[in-house]
């Protein structure tokens, strides 16, 4: 008796989770079967991939690109552009999964719709949950979609979370490597170059990715991310520095049993596993102990260290925190002024220590308002406004010192 | 809306894990209710017991006792002796969960009723699981029963594999204190005396289950337990040696992911575990995630450290690897040579090193037979008697050198 084969749809299927998930797939042709692919301008790249995988759906962003789609692929296929693709990918193609791994606000209506019609969500758009998580997490306990996280602190605090009750959570822990300026001063971290930042110890990122890394304002989104995954306040989430990325999180229960997640710094582990809920892939050799936990197999003694955070160097994650308690708006106003400060830094407008200046400004010029997907769109807007323009009055400072 | 109180029958009440058990009812008395006690010898502390829990059956060992029991308990009060005082408390009590926390084989038939009629079993009792492992999980299996470890790196186990698929187990990781010898040389080892094996690093434990500890076969009969109650091969069950005893197990998935349990060294949470499965107590307060994982919150930087075992300085460890593979009834007879060569060696009739000896010759005296509560009474008498045998030889060769 074999499980019929899980229909697996991919929103933005050429960035860095798209291809890993199709690289799980690719895997594991018994289990899964791509139905619908949705990317943004790599049309040459989207080409390839549904010539391999023949998706029976396949959307791009601009509606310039369809012909090309409909020149290269099976006349069966069917082919949309913008919303309406990515509608037609998420919601109309009868997926099982939807990955949802576009990057900001893009696919959030279709994401939704997807999530109306009970659908699995493995859900890696970081922004989804931040500025929307409270509306996206209703909206499945509405409609009964498994909402499964694809971030790896995430799917390890899921994974721990498995036949547990959810009441039963007296906080939780997420693990942050720290990043490349960890080990640094106070002074050298202020005045960081984008090139010092890129360079992290241990996952392979995007740009802005690793610079939130370098910050630890990534680790403060994944502490609200955590907030709306498993409904826990920001006085319940802690954050502990370990340097070498094998335990990717804890759960402490009230019982003050402990669990921890541990696991190779590969996303497609985590993506695997979102795929395969409740089941787990088949794909790994049985190893030596210490090899299992990721440690050297060779060492006589092997060590997993943690460390506190330290929110005076790394102020970004207060501010995630401060945003978090605050509610409503303020988290989508964080995520969207961290945007506009880390794309300044990487152009060299900015210092990096400046990033949590601008966007702690942002924060001071923001009420939090009420959730709605309008008003998260409005303080996403505003958030970036006051950004550019705590940036632009850093520019006139630095040329007039 | 509150949940019926859960109704707990203890066999081996006044002994260690028996009066765990009575501290974690009395401190959640709106959630479970003792309606059975069975100890021993200790009748003041049994009637002590009895009179503060207020149980409707309580059994002793002697029917010598039974007259004291009655004198002193209320007249509605149920009272039995021997196997009949065991099977009314593990199986005519009604009991929700039956914690077995006799030692030896005393109570096998009492608890093999129990698990027929498909209660739940708490399950301390070692030999039971490492003599008769087999033969009860077949039988829960049969009635539905649900079998919850209490020993903590059973319980970890467990908590790893709730809501997971077994047949995705890679492999299973035990944690060992590695024993007050971890850090001896051989020589000193195999002289060691028995104050010195009696000074267990992290956990409190009587005399024979801290020379187990010292001698690594307590993490072997833990090997063995292992395999019968989550159905894993010798080959895929691994120990490492971590001296702090926080994390008490790992689970290594098929999908490369790593699950582990943490908790402090205290009986009490993996007991309150199986009384609240599949729910958890609500009884420790929100701590500090160093505090948490049990690591000093005072430290800058905290450590959880494996070493792999030793199984040359450690022969038992092995011998235990061996039974196991051997099966049938050679896990008993390992168990009961060990019982009769720890005997010996806290009586200083043989050294430390000669525990391993004693027991290898009983092992290479026996033949694995199949499984049955008879054939383990067979090999357990046969074992003891070889193990005299070579602990008798050991004396000859000590008076005539």
């Amino acid at each position: 008796m074999t499980a019929p084969k899980k229909k697996i749809a991919i929103l933005g299927s050429t960035g860095s989770i798209g291809t890993q998930t199709l690289d799980v797939v690719a895997r594991h042709p018994e289990r899964f079967w791509v139905v619908a692919l949705a990317a943004g301008k790599r049309i040459a790249e989207l080409v390839d991939q549904a010539r391999l995988f023949a998706p029976r759906f396949v959307a791009c962003a601009d509606g310039a690109d369809v012909a090309v789609l409909r020149a290269a692929l099976p006349s069966d296929t069917k082919i949309a552009s913008g919303q309406a693709g990515l509608a037609l990918v998420a919601a109309e193609s009868g997926a099982d999964v939807v990955v949802a791994a576009t990057d900001g606000a893009v696919a959030f209506d279709a994401v939704f719709a997807a999530v109306e019609r009970g659908t699995r969500i493995a859900v890696a758009n970081k922004e989804l949950i931040v500025a929307a998580g409270e509306l996206f997490m209703e909206a499945a306990a509405k409609s009964g979609a498994e909402i499964v996280p694809v971030d790896s602190e995430h799917s390890a605090l899921f994974q721990c979370l498995v036949g547990e009750p959810r009441e039963r959570i007296a906080s939780l822990i997420l693990t942050a490597s720290g990043g490349p300026f960890w080990e640094r001063s106070a002074e050298e971290i202020r005045s960081a170059s984008p090139s010092d930042a890129l360079r992290h110890p241990t996952w392979q990122m995007g740009a802005k990715n690793t610079v939130d890394s370098a910050s630890l304002m990534n680790k403060g989104l994944e502490v609200i991310e955590a907030s709306r995954l498993f409904g826990i306040g920001a006085d319940k989430i802690d954050v502990l520095v370990h340097r070498t990325s094998l335990v990717h999180g804890f759960v402490v229960f009230t019982d003050g049993n402990v669990k921890a997640q541990i696991a190779p710094p590969d996303m497609r582990l985590p993506i695997g596993y979102a795929l395969a809920y409740p089941d787990r892939l088949d794909d790994h050799a049985r190893t030596d102990p210490f090899s299992a936990i990721g440690l050297d197999p060779g060492a006589s003694l092997a060590r997993l260290e943690f460390q506190r955070p330290d929110l005076e160097r790394f102020p970004c994650l207060g501010l995630a925190y401060r945003a978090l308690a605050g509610g409503g708006t303020l988290p989508a106003a964080l995520s969207a002024a961290n945007e506009v400060a880390v794309e300044a830094f990487l152009k060299a407008r900015i210092r990096f220590g400046e990033i949590a200046e601008v966007v702690e400004e942002a924060l001071d010029g923001t009420l939090p308002e009420p959730l709605s997907l309008g008003a998260v769109r409005a303080a996403d807007a505003r958030a970036r406004e006051l950004a550019r323009k705590a940036v632009e009055a850093r520019l006139g400072a630095l040329s007039n010192p």
